[in-house]
């Protein structure tokens, strides 16, 4: 099966709860999902846990936790109890892959510092992590993201962060609308080896319709995804590719139409 | 006087005819303008450098040439004549910086190719400029126009260009909203040293309002626009600090008051 490695984060398919959404992959051979924290635990845990088994689907990823400097999305700043909760959540729901994003700018300006919690942040959370047999994804954000979400924008500087800690607890994610424009890209990606555990993929639509929602299905926009996909295989990833598409467009769609479209396009605009 | 470095780009007054415009930074104690192609070319040259000369504004940069690779923006390719006509411009002016737009993705979707146009597109140029007296500023674009206007996106990659030729004939352009983002900042400045020959600046806003005019005067963003200037003095750049700002309430202001605050708070927010 071309699309057994394919999974869909489930912010592709916005317009459906968890449910319908573990549902709706079953429905199309999907075997994976990336999973976001607040539906899960709006749906509950042992259910969500019971309905993934039911329907034969696997957690790739979960997002996500993190904001370890800058302002969280809720306005407050560094919240260690959601971070640890959606560690349980992740496994709960049998993932061990679990999305960090790094936050942004401190308020006062000093991209150093705030890069300093960063590290801090992570320092603190790996313990509970590892116990929970969680691994903390370190994820470059396109560098568009760098005020308000990610002072962690290239590979190599996300690579210098994980290869502080044991590869059994914190590894690399790649999302090609992230990293795609780097010079640097090939080298970092040959440098990350086997740190990386998760690899995302969305197009980058020419031109952007929206500062953060400008991602596009896989085939649409500017990005040689298969290019990419070569070079994470060929660092010796073998994981789940997540298909995460921001963008107002595409959620507003029949989620159905859409997931047709992304597995008749994966063979060709996804894999190398 | 703590603005005598102060240089406004044309853009940033976009209500204003060339002619306004100088008319305005004269009226402001501003000694440097920014020019753009079109409007010099509707004025007329000869009465553009009697205009300039009358008022005491000198010029800083030109913009711009290049589009080596990707689409230009009237929807042609390379434009052989238009770039060599930008130079013309220029020196006819009394400036000696034009800066080079690289150009976005070719229609294959090769980084690589698309790169290596660049180099050659700008090697092409080079004697021409040369004979005029011109200097070619490669300039890194923020990533987020990667993919529609330059495939020139960290300055590192950008000296890496700029070092392949004769340090009379090209140079680096350093602008705060492209690089600020960039871990290797500091590093890429220290190692550009006198190959910088332009310094823009604006701020980067929170939330971005548009996904290309998101600029805005300094102090109102995320960028810590001191430090860099401070690194890029440190460097070795003595000459004027171009205020270059695409945002449409900013152009919406009666450009006399946008122009009294870039004046204000220049020294606080743009000074070491």
């Amino acid at each position: 099966m071309s699309v057994e490695r394919l999974a869909i984060n489930q912010i592709t398919v916005k317009a459906w709860s968890f449910e319908e959404t573990v549902r709706g992959l079953a429905r199309h051979g999907i075997g994976w999902i990336g999973a976001w924290v607040g539906p899960v635990e709006e749906y509950g845990l042992e259910r969500a846990a019971a309905l993934l088994r039911d329907h034969g689907v696997r957690v790739s990823s979960m997002c996500r936790a993190g904001f370890f400097t800058g302002k969280n999305p809720d306005g407050g700043g560094l919240d260690h109890d959601a971070n640890r909760r959606a560690v349980d959540l992740t496994a709960a729901i049998g993932g061990d892959v679990l999305y960090m994003v790094s936050g942004g700018v401190h308020d006062d300006l000093s991209l150093p510092r705030s890069r300093a919690a960063v590290v801090e942040g992570i320092a603190e959370l790996v313990p509970y992590a590892a116990a929970a047999g969680v691994r903390l994804a370190v994820e470059p954000l396109h560098p568009m993201m760098c005020a308000e979400r990610s002072v962690t924008v290239t590979l190599d500087q996300s690579l210098d962060i994980v290869e502080r800690f044991d590869p059994a607890h914190v590894g690399l994610a790649v999302d090609t609308y992230n990293v795609w424009w780097d010079p640097g890209l090939d080298a970092a990606l040959a440098r990350a080896g086997d740190r990386i555990i998760g690899y995302q993929v969305c197009d980058w639509l020419v031109p952007q319709p929206h500062p953060t929602f400008g991602r596009g299905l896989p085939g649409d926009g500017a990005i040689d995804i298969p290019a990419i996909t070569r070079a994470v295989d060929a660092a010796g990833f073998t994981g789940p590719i997540e298909v995460e598409i921001f963008n107002e467009k595409v959620w507003a769609r029949d989620p159905d139409d859409v997931l047709a479209a992304v597995v008749a396009g994966f063979p060709h605009h996804v894999l190398p």
